[in-house]
């Protein structure tokens, strides 16, 4: 090891400001902030494209820590660099309600925070997000974007599948502006990682195309000469960079014990003499501290000269560069969906509500060029590539539709990296069903509030033969129940691009749209100009009189409630038809609006192909639910609407048997 | 290419009952068939030990499918092999509603599928937990078990995240009776392989310690001579089979034309031509399907073999080994809950449930020897290791222990092979929040109808300062969406071993086990000998006068309630609490129970720190909630229960405001 004491030192600030502010908290996980404070220094202060000052500043290096635990690495890096929302104060208030400084690093609460991690493997896949909007923005506006991306991953990250999906697909894509820091430190949670794994790393990640190197994680000026080397490659590159966990710690390094429990006052104080840190808690001698912003400051110039290339842009370029980094959506946006919807009124297209979101996005991708589409191997079902998109691929990044291969979970990652790099709105597409395949993607989209839009096709027993595997009946259910996640399920065309259109609005909210595989008929008869869908749910048809009976239903199920409802009515049944394309909206409407909307009529059904959960919020628990009960099976649609009794004609014996059960209530 | 007339031909009558039966059906994926045809002979005629007459020899070898759309491979297979549960009106039934041959094998539709598949990768994991069950019984009961478990793996299996779970695990553990067959024939949904997928998979299977082969998957001698060096190898063998996909179809073949549609009249016949295929559809040549009966029938003498080898063993040994393969738990299970039970009422511990979780399998694992305990690295806080268990090691399989690593997807895979494999009662731990990382893994234990325990600790934001992406809100709702799977939450010591047992007992239904990361005091003041989580919900506190409010709850929060009880009551307000360990028991009971539970108290309040949906069938839509409407947060257990508004005050404030208001409304 040939480190100076100063490089010493400048990597003990951050081991003692961990140290600190995790035994202050009384929690925290001090293990990887002490091991991988050589790698972090050494990439703060010698290589990271970055202004404290200017912490948004769109050509910055990107630095994930993916293994998020280790969090207070992160908060002590961006203190030290002089991120001014990060004060000493606000360390010494680590892990408390309130505080910016999270157990783990949490998106928008601290500027520097370039995502939310902690459910392993997925700051890895985001940061391969990251570095692909970095390509592609490259190929769109040239040198003015031009950064690298770094991400720290753990043992954690990399057992997790969620890794080889990312791995690969970066690979391939040859993104060699990534540069993946490995803190090889052979500990977990369990005890040594021998206890669980074998794998050569550095051979998988050779695998899947990456460049690789090892070294000691402790000797800066190697780490130093690693970066370099993977700066200047044509490929992504890993660094295996040998760390012992919790370094400096007499007792404890090295061991599980100090992954995840505060070192404790007894070895805290050794650890002072071990690593010759004289200072009192949270404080960083001047010449360290100075150092560090030093390092802060140099790092700025970059982007002093970056702003002048912004400046030298063509003024349309240059306006239409921060429109995308702002997330605005072009004026005639509106427009363009306005001509559609009269179009459609006139057309009244039979189609799929997955085939009419391709429709919609024809419209969309025309205008909204910062749209990049996608799919898990289903382009075809998905329908989610339009006449405009070309793939990309490592020779064309400007290509605007990623072909993300059989990897549902690295996609919904890699689209948040992609919606946190900024100047993009990424959508994505795979069966409804295998949303259970990137779940923790989805939430992390709805935890950060982030625009991506997740294009779930095939999402009921209408799906047919493939049976219950690829049918979904809890799914609808399941996302309902997630937090700031807007999950639309249209009914006809129409709805399809009201959604389409409340989706892209949804600045801070992602959004999923279940999508039928069968066709239906459009139902909306004529056009509106407001957009109906953003009630999350409206009356589609009134009744004749005083209604007995309404119908709420939602997507491919709506068309059956409408028949029912021609039926009803000619049998004098005054029936309403109310159509819920968003749960999630509708709940933020006016109670008053709630109120009427859901009536008074004696007689509530729910019509959906899925489970009832969640439809008690319309009908109450004396409604009547019709849809699934349990899973679907193989067969042709008919049938199996047949089989579930989810028809027309089942919604019209129902209405009967409750209004004889009325009617024998009153006569008592 | 060696191949005599009569291999092609065997192989050519899978070919030709995968074409026709899905033209007859109009619906199927005929490419994986013609494709994976000879490997699928040779594996079935020369290798496979199975009885077709008796398909559940527990000392078969075992072959998963697990690219499951390529479905009518198998059905062809065991159609030719003998198997009685699949008739040639079968194969003609293919896809239809009610067909034993459903779109993706179904586990339990017919003999001989020995797991669902189609949700990709998970095929492949579960045959690692098949070979490792295998291990495992060897090491109990010697050579009685000792087979091989075969799986057949596409490119979207191995692009799936879960693979790279599935096979540095089953490396780790050289897991060398373990062959995979790989159809490798660069085609996916989308197109070629290299639209998404540069990774040298051969590569990638060594780097995790695997023997790897590589052989043109339509030579058969090749294929039998690949087959022969993995069954010698000591560790898991990859075979990469080089097949082209529709092999035959003279315009389709090699494209991904020929995936996932029937090939047409037109295609067909040039198929038979060029196959020199004359039989009429569904008809195969005599001599053809008396060579596949006869590979069937030779295969069956192992099994003859095997018979008297059981029969040999001592009495008792036999008496237990077929008690595991049936599934029955020994007597003195309930002996033992039952002391344990009048034990927790004498010394009333005040633990967190996942250590009542602990201290309940202490109990549990001394009597029911045949459970695998395990987590995803997380062993010391899900408590799920007992002083029974050693860990299971590549030089330990009589250990019954297992670290997953930081692999929550293949663990919840490899316990559905496990439990699939027969023999063995797997529960596995991790947070609850993760289970979202292996939620497709948990659909099919509760597709299947397995029993695999999910050991969830961690359940809400009792967890504390990890905060929001280790918090589960929504965690609860979701899981109860899914069919035949039991969510339990209990909210004592007591509760605890109760729904063990119940999901010890549930044979056909996997549970999970949400529990506290806080302590929490014995709620329960009297040992009863029911089970009353049986009952899904329970009247824990009753009303000492016509009740004026039912106070539901389940969890760490019924402590909650069961003190706000006491302060109303004291109050004068006659209030009833009811525990709710289990919405999905509940949901089994009479409707009468059911009713009477729920009761007619005007105030009726649920409090879950979890989200509220689902609970509107306890407290209708006009009830009230108290629990999460978003995300949690950072910070002590106790600032964020009061930040939450989840506390006994808040209860006590909210009846108070209740009963306001129904007597403003009384005295209109």
């Amino acid at each position: 090891m040939t480190n100076t004491e100063q490089q010493n030192q400048m990597a003990n600030a951050i081991r003692f400001l961990a140290i600190d502010a995790i035994e202050k908290a009384n929690s925290g996980h001090p293990g990887l902030p002490m091991g991988a404070a050589d790698v972090a220094t050494v990439l703060y202060t010698k290589f990271l494209a970055h202004d404290p000052k200017n912490p948004h500043w769109p050509n910055r290096d990107r630095f994930v820590l993916s293994a998020g635990h280790g969090s207070m690495l992160l908060y002590a890096l961006l203190y030290l660099s002089g991120y001014e929302d990060i004060s000493l104060q606000d360390l010494k208030n680590f892990r408390q309600l309130g505080s910016k400084l999270a157990g783990h690093p949490e998106y928008r609460h601290a500027a520097g925070i370039e995502t939310t991690t902690g459910p392993l493997g997925q700051g890895l896949a985001n940061a391969v997000g990251m570095a692909l909007g970095e390509r592609l923005q490259n190929a769109r506006f040239g040198d003015l974007i031009n950064h690298y991306t770094y991400v720290l991953v753990g043992d954690g990250c990399l057992m997790e599948g969620i890794s080889q999906e990312a791995i690969s697909l970066a690979g391939h894509l040859k993104l060699n502006k990534l540069i993946v820091l490995w803190d090889d430190n052979n500990i977990s949670i369990d005890g040594a990682i021998s206890l669980a794994d074998s794998t050569d790393q550095i051979a998988r990640f050779k695998a899947s195309g990456w460049e690789t190197h090892k070294v000691n994680g402790h000797d800066q000026a190697a780490i130093a000469k690693a970066i370099e080397l993977a700066q200047d490659s044509d490929k992504p590159t890993l660094i295996a960079c040998k760390t012992t966990i919790g370094f400096g710690a007499p007792n404890k390094a090295g061991t599980n014990k100090v992954h995840g429990a505060p070192l404790g006052a007894g070895e805290i104080a050794e650890t002072r003499i071990a690593l010759g840190w004289d200072s009192e808690p949270f404080t960083i001698p001047a010449d360290i501290l100075d150092n560090w912003r030093l390092a802060g400051l140099n790092a700025a110039k970059k982007r002093q000269k970056w702003e002048e290339k912004l400046a030298n842009l063509p003024v349309s370029e240059r306006v239409e560069f921060e429109r995308l980094i702002r997330g605005d959506l072009l004026g005639g946006f509106y427009g363009a969906i306005d001509d559609y919807k009269q179009k459609l009124i006139k057309e009244r297209p039979f189609v799929a509500t997955r085939k009419a979101s391709e429709m919609a996005l024809e419209v969309i991708n025309e205008v909204v060029t910062e749209t990049i589409g996608g799919s898990a191997d289903l382009t075809g079902s998905n329908n989610t590539k339009t006449s405009q998109m070309e793939s990309i691929s490592a020779e064309n990044f400007s290509g605007r539709y990623l072909h993300y291969g059989i990897r549902e979970h690295a996609m919904g990652a890699v689209m948040n990296g992609l919606a946190l790099h900024g100047g993009f709105i990424p959508y994505g597409g795979t069966f409804l069903c295998f949303s259970d395949y990137m779940r923790p993607a989805m939430r992390l989209s709805s935890l950060m509030g982030l625009r991506v839009i997740y294009v779930m096709t095939h999402d009921s027993i209408g799906l047919g033969e493939d049976g219950p595997t690829h049918q979904p009946v809890e799914h609808l259910a399941s996302l309902r129940a997630m937090p700031n996640h807007l999950v639309f399920r249209p009914a006809d065309a129409m709805e399809t691009v009201e959604c389409w259109q409340l989706a892209l609005n949804a600045r801070k909210t992602p959004s999923t749209l279940a999508l039928s595989r069968q066709n239906l008929p459009l139902l909306r008869q004529e056009y509106e100009e407001e957009n109906l869908c953003m009630l999350g749910a409206y009356e589609l048809l009134t009744a004749s009189d005083d209604a007995q009976v309404t119908l709420f239903s939602s997507g491919s199920e709506l068309q059956i409630a409408v028949k029912a409802h021609a039926i009803l009515e000619r049998k004098g049944i005054p029936t309403r038809v109310v159509s819920v394309p968003c749960f999630e909206l509708f709940a933020q409407q006016s109670l008053s609006y709630q109120r009427a909307l859901i009536g008074n009529a004696p007689i509530k059904i729910a019509i959906e192909a899925a489970v009832r959960q969640g439809w008690d919020c319309f009908i109450g628990g004396d409604g009547v639910f019709i849809g699934m009960e349990g899973f679907g099976a193989s067969g042709t649609i008919d049938a199996l609407y047949a089989h579930f009794g989810i028809t027309c004609e089942n919604v019209v014996a129902t209405v009967e048997k409750e209004l004889e059960k009325i009617s024998r209530k009153n006569t008592k």
